[in-house]
């Protein structure tokens, strides 16, 4: 089975070497040989950490999905032209392709399924979300029976490091963020990892999957981390929280319609309990809440070249069997519903204020809480003088509710600043 | 597509009703139909929480899975006979099986994958291991290019649920146990969870499709919890453990020759941070090492209707897809490769010492270790007079030695009791 690889970097050169390390393994376990007789890449003279035989490097990527020695393409480039119009020749030619791109897939996926469908070819993408971890399969195969109500992930492995660093080291954001720079895990530009870009368009493959209906990447509402704060972390300890950047996509029940679909990301406080608290430095983890099966949590290495080429590699071995056998996984997701306004979602909350130390303001803050029917869980009062300051959790109550809220206490001559805002998951819910 | 189901206990039931409330969504999603057409039980007159129509209910397991009508059969009755007859027959008939057994994949499993084989037609086994968590899947699609090096499972709910009462609530083996009973966790009689015979099986089965080789129930060496006490759980909670009973199954690379396969079920500390020491309760948790993809955990509910049911019905939903296709997944777990025994195991031990409060009873103890090459990395000496201990921690030693120098321990007259012995996990290996 002629395989030809679109892009190597990091998670090409791992897949072109496990296919060369695993291969003898996978056709005595398969029965399929595979072989990567054509990889394309931007530059040939670039130095790469493997050795491909003269004549397997070619800067033509359109020659690659062309070549009709090449039955199966793998897309490792990312971004959503050449790859889009790539994927969308090589269906065309009957050819299965496997991608790990999760922006294309979260922006024109539909698209891309459909044409898969009618051509008869698969479309696999494993290690677009979460890297190695198998999570796109079990939702598509094991949880097609399940009805899966809700998924909440911690998807961008570069903001967990970050957030991981503050929380146990105690370095500010921006110390942290260095560190993840120096190491590789961030970019130079990091806008997509720590303002939720990333994670967005995970969410939105999520959603899709698991609940078969075209969820793109600007239906998702997201916030970043770059305002989470070391003193939200301590008070987060404090109260027997850890702060996460969570992907959530759930189904939302509506009276007398059908559930919506409500998808986000953003900072929020999970209890320490919580599986997904102990998910540490750069891994990623997929929870999910299904009616019959109940919690299920995925583990593993959400980014760098072993984990996505393994992932990678599972897809391409499905593709190659598949291909022998000429049949092919179905995936559904053009049925759109409803989506959720983030006006709309109930949940808990964390409201950090530095307050005048004087009479009069904790009632001027009840109130303003009061007015707009939110109720407080518990409050607690900090500091005195220049540092006073009211920590409040609320009960579950509607974002636009706190939303109206926090204007109305930014108003108040008593309030210093709102400092910090963050959802509370896991916790008085339902 | 008509579905025969063997057995109507909590798993057969909840299958039925998930099977109807899910029906219209999985037919949207997969264009496939699930009807339970024939339910065999053991005594027409139960109650039961479900309701049938006329006609489905039969206390004839084999014309369920001769009938004509039945496309694909569901065993969930359990044990090894008649269970084995009905599913080779349901394989010689052409028809694809679902089943949950995990005694009889543990004994018989490649007797069976090789009837299916030859037959062509699907045996799928989700539910066997770890319930509802989709592990054999992932191990058979996701993972098949990856070199999974080491499996690490809490695979019993039962003792994991023991476990963490004696862990968090003080409270002792015997009053855990009772406690699990009355819950509904244990049975009566408690031995196949406590003494490992589950988890065993379950072992057997997860090294046979990590490793594509025939591992049976009779290879795994196993001990159970029967002999854990709150005493350990505080010494493992001051060294930064926590003691959970983990089936562990790996392949040990062999100078000159194949690698190895290393099975086995036992009590074991596990430090704080591994992944595996918050999986609390009932839940369960498979922990997978891969040379690629590094380090990945799957978690949830082991065991209970609806989770086991959701599993079932995953892999009901693939057969019956598959069926439609005139294909199915192979599986191949005939080869056999060297079971190691468990005297060459290498791992790190804790040992805790009753002994007499004298000068030179830890020269002695010393030197038992010393002839037989254990080297110690920590020890802690505790109490006084009649309550004096020892407690050692080593560094990587052979099982062998360590078990000859415990035979040495035992004869020396300063020590009234060896009180406990312990592998550790995830701490100076390799």
């Amino acid at each position: 089975m002629k395989v030809g690889v679109l892009g190597c970097g990091n998670v090409g050169a791992a897949l072109v070497q496990l296919v060369e390390e695993r291969g003898d393994e996978i056709a005595a376990r398969t029965g399929v040989r595979l072989e990567v007789v054509r990889v394309a890449v931007r530059s040939l003279s670039r130095t790469r950490p493997i050795e491909l035989p003269e004549g397997v490097l070619t800067r033509d990527a359109a020659a690659v999905v062309a070549d009709p020695d090449v039955d199966v393409v793998v897309e490792v480039i990312g971004g959503i032209e050449p790859a889009r119009e790539l994927i969308l020749d090589a269906i065309a030619a009957g050819k299965p392709v496997v991608t790990a791109n999760k922006e294309l897939l979260a922006n024109h996926g539909a698209e891309l399924f459909a044409a898969a469908s009618t051509a008869g070819v698969d479309l696999l993408f494993e290690a677009a979300v979460a890297g190695g971890i198998p999570i796109i399969r079990p939702l598509r195969e094991s949880l097609v029976g399940e009805d899966v109500r809700r998924i909440t992930g911690i998807v961008n492995g570069t903001t967990n490091f970050i957030l991981t660093r503050m929380s146990e080291e105690g370095v500010a954001y921006s110390a942290a963020l260095a560190e993840a720079q120096e190491l590789g895990y961030a970019e130079r530009d990091p806008t997509a990892d720590v303002e939720g870009y990333d994670a967005g368009a995970k969410a939105a493959i999520l959603a899709s999957i698991a609940f078969g209906a075209k969820v793109v990447a600007g239906d998702v509402y997201h916030e970043g981390i770059a305002n989470v704060t070391t003193t939200d972390i301590d008070f987060a300890a404090r109260l027997g929280f850890v702060i996460k950047l969570l992907a959530v996509a759930e189904l939302v029940p509506v009276d007398g319609g059908p559930d919506e679909i409500a998808v986000r990301v953003h900072p929020a406080m999970v209890p320490l309990a919580h599986p997904l608290a102990g998910v540490r430095d750069s891994f990623n983890a997929v929870f999910v809440e299904g009616a019959a099966v109940g919690d299920l949590m995925f583990y593993g290495r959400g980014a760098g070249g072993g984990p996505t080429g393994s992932a990678v590699l599972g897809d391409l071995v499905d593709a190659a069997v598949n291909l022998t056998k000429h049949t092919h996984a179905e995936l559904s997701v053009a049925a759109r519903r409803p989506i959720r306004a983030i006006d709309e979602l109930r949940s808990s909350y964390y409201v950090n204020l530095d307050v005048v130390d004087q009479p009069g303001v904790l009632r001027a803050v009840a109130e303003a809480f009061e007015r707009h029917g939110v109720s407080i869980r518990s409050l607690e009062q900090e500091g005195i003088g220049e540092n006073a300051r009211l920590i409040f959790i609320t009960h579950q109550a509607r974002e636009a509710d706190v939303q109206a809220t926090l204007a109305d206490l930014g108003n108040l001559d008593v309030i210093h600043a709102i400092t910090s805002v963050l959802r509370v998951v896991g916790e008085d819910e339902g």
